[in-house]
């Protein structure tokens, strides 16, 4: 198996979309006691319930990792956290707290980036990473099936064992879950091989507020008998249920992949290469990875990563690295990505991976631009999706809106999914005062371009409480409102990740 | 272009899952009088209104077309069909409807076969027919977009002229529509090689019960922005909202692509291959289709075609039809086919098409089985799916079942989706009586076994009236009440398409 870099991320300098939480406490919510506690204990035993309310060892530190972001810069301030192993466990926890109005922070591996999987005030956590049972691999429909608390590497290495693959990869996969990455409908660098993760998502057990179980574990690729609801869960970011089971699609293994880093001297050119390329290989590409120059100086300043192009990085520069294989025994189609990419004009230079060592280096071009940009200085980062045609502007008009100030603009993405991630780094100081203080005007002026021209504001981090209240920007009244009902019809007493993405009483 | 055999269907021997209908008029919906086509006709026009009450040269039998269900089993009794032109018509439309409580039934091609797109009673008709405008293809994301009326053959012919195909590809695509393509969740042949059509459709304009417009129309791949509403009209059979315009994933055009017939002695061969070919070639499989048997008895007794296999055929033959296809400009792969296929030792025997009249005889062995099968006699049809492996003994099942009645039973499918569809044909009786009379057993015994098995009801073909009493044979009553909550959601008034799948004042 060829070996991609791991990501080492300091995450202190990562800032996020908000600073400040706006919420008051829904007073609804009942503040929980001992009896409450207890009540948890009876449904799932001592040995699954941590809580500052009948452990008076405990003190309130030990939950700090349950109430931070991932981020670090929000904190929650639960009491107590429940670790159920089945769906029925969760179902019973759920029917006492929707009796007793007690609200709920589902948490799978709380590695998100917009601040949704931790609590906001003092809401219970239901932490899944005790549901971590890999159940069945089904040899004839490749569908995996497994509690949703499994570590997104642990069926990594389960599926490589029996020579096959997930349709999903994600930095975050060493701690991330499946159910988190189901419920947050994670992107990562898969997305243009195999689709969505939506598309390969066949089955999904959830708990609803009131406990009910909706059983939507059917594999079948062809079933239309009503309403698809398990839809309804991905990408819902725990908002209207709690994601405990599912069944993912899964691929046979393919090693023989050919890699190659290509530069170019406009963006225009990426786009014709980008169709070209697609139209040459419509079932073969792996991935389509892009960066600019100033993610590749930094790489270079902070990472001591050598640019394996002789000249100088100019200021046009755009950079793309392309994997492609052909799957099952065929033999490598090297020759014919050589022969593609020799003929294409419009190209500056390009380099093919020639062993597994070089296919590292080019790939952690690509995935150590965060943490050189972190390392250079307060980093805030976007995560938008847009026209592949217009990356190249929006990067340019954040660029010029950032000149007065010396902020650093590094362009980079999964361009093969038209995701653009935009950081912006001041390397000109350790405090993150001046960058925090142009966040808004930043904040108004990408989400006003990315409405005016059809784009996201969240390609694939979510919502969570950092970006609710700039969800206008990317959908109608019409559908928020839609939105907002199916969340009361769901979950009347909104307990579930109160305060997030559709929550009603925010101010 | 390779062009494969048209189907002609007699349907009048096909008899639907419920012959009667057990619906009471919902008496809360409004008589429509004359004064309301005249507002219709100053929304949309004169020229866009057909309707009994205005125009005294039209009776009745000139609104059949549009009140007859595709098997002409069930026939409504509206007096007024609308052609919109616009989303903002339809809007118009419903808006009026909605405080009026004017019933309505969106139509597209008419041409389900679960009885889903004609009225029941007198609710109005809104047909889609106008609404069929090309509006643009995206040479850079290879998305279409067009209104919802447009017929699906004329789509693939549009997409012809520019090497381009669609994701899907059913037998009625001469006179179905788009729009209803994604209502229905049609399936048909393409689903093994492009997913599902869910999958393919990355934006919906629909217009709610109320009149409110729900623009999903953002084809970016990733946009974790909410929940993904897009999502809950597709498959819900204009229940839940009419979609009047859509995006379509398109593909570049494919030609060279090579076609066997392979003859298995077993089942369990049939499903030991589809593992070893799915695992062979993973992404280059453009269909995997199957027949038994009787199939092919039919369709050389009443079709007059010819089985390419020299010997006779045996009540334990199955018959997979595949087809592979190698995108781009590379060599065919005719050669990894023929040397696959002369290992696979559990393998009968097989014949690779070598000309374009071959390819056209091997796909008619697949197309033309329900024309075979209503040219024997009155034929009762079902479209299920299940786990691969429980095909054959669902079939011999069927057959033990109706071995006294001396029924046919006829066993074939899209096998790579674990579409199985399965026809009891009555060859002894000109008349229905007899086959009608056993259906009820049929269903019951049917809809037990793939309950038991996880199974679906219905594949591909839809609910609609006819199946929407078995619901609960393939959804639990969890599930259905949210259903049903989602549709009072989104059309309190239950004006839309009413009487079908979830609608709640059944008898």
């Amino acid at each position: 198996m060829k070996v991609r870099s791991k990501v080492n991320l300091s995450k202190s300098n990562i800032l996020p979309y908000n600073i400040r939480m706006y919420f008051i406490r829904n007073n609804k919510f009942k503040v929980i006691d001992k009896n409450d506690v207890d009540k948890f204990i009876s449904l799932i035993g001592k040995e699954n319930t941590l809580s500052l309310l009948c452990d008076s060892s405990l003190n309130s530190k030990d939950l700090d990792i349950y109430n931070f972001d991932y981020l670090k810069h929000k904190k929650g301030k639960s009491n107590t956290v429940l670790f159920p192993n089945t769906t029925e466990q969760i179902s019973e926890i759920m029917k006492y707290c929707y009796s007793e109005n007690i609200a709920v922070c589902p948490q799978s591996g709380n590695t998100g980036l917009v601040a949704g999987s931790q609590p906001i005030f003092d809401e219970i956590v239901i932490n899944m990473s005790k549901m971590n049972k890999i159940i069945n691999f089904d040899t004839v429909s490749n569908v995996l099936h497994t509690q949703a608390g499994v570590i997104l590497e642990n069926i990594h290495q389960y599926l490589n064992d029996i020579n096959f693959c997930a349709p999903i990869d994600i930095a975050s996969k060493g701690s991330c879950m499946i159910g988190g990455n189901i419920s947050t409908h994670a992107g990562g660098i898969n997305v243009v091989k195999y689709g969505p993760l939506r598309n390969n998502i066949k089955g999904i057990k959830a708990v609803l507020a009131t406990g009910e179980i909706i059983d939507c574990m059917n594999p079948l690729p062809k079933n239309n008998t009503g309403y698809d609801l398990k839809h309804l869960f991905i990408g819902s970011e725990g908002t209207l249920g709690i994601v405990s089971e599912c069944l993912i699609q899964c691929y046979p293994k393919v090693d023989n992949s050919e890699l190659s880093l290509l530069r170019f001297s406009s963006f225009k050119s990426v786009v014709d290469f980008y169709v070209e390329f697609k139209s040459k290989f419509p079932d073969q590409i792996k991935a389509i990875e892009f960066f600019d120059h100033e993610a590749m100086r930094l790489n270079q300043e902070k990472m001591n990563l050598k640019s394996p192009f002789s000249d100088t990085i100019n200021n046009t520069d755009y950079f793309l690295l392309i994997e492609v294989e052909n799957k099952g025994d065929y033999p490598t189609i090297k020759n014919e990505l050589e022969k593609f990419i020799s003929e294409i004009d419009y190209l500056d230079d390009a380099i093919i991976s020639q062993n597994s060592s070089q296919y590292m280096e080019i790939w952690s071009m690509r995935e150590m631009i965060l943490e050189a940009n972190v390392k250079a200085g307060p980093t805030l980062i976007y995560d938008v999706s847009l026209d592949l045609r217009l990356h190249a502007e929006l990067i340019n008009k954040v660029r010029d809106l950032c000149k007065s100030m010396e902020f650093t603009v590094v362009g980079f993405g999964h361009i093969g999914d038209y995701n653009l991630h935009i950081n912006i780094v001041d390397e000109k100081n350790k405090e993150d005062t001046k960058i925090v203080s142009f966040k808004e005007k930043l904040n108004k002026e990408i989400f006003e371009y990315l409405k005016a021209n059809k784009g996201s504001i969240s390609a694939e981090h979510g919502i969570g409480t950092d970006k609710a209240q700039y969800l206008p920007y990317s959908q109608s009244y019409e559908n928020l409102e839609i939105m907002k009902h199916m969340k009361l019809v769901l979950d009347r007493k909104q307990i579930l990740n109160p305060y997030k993405l559709v929550y009603q009483d925010k101010i």
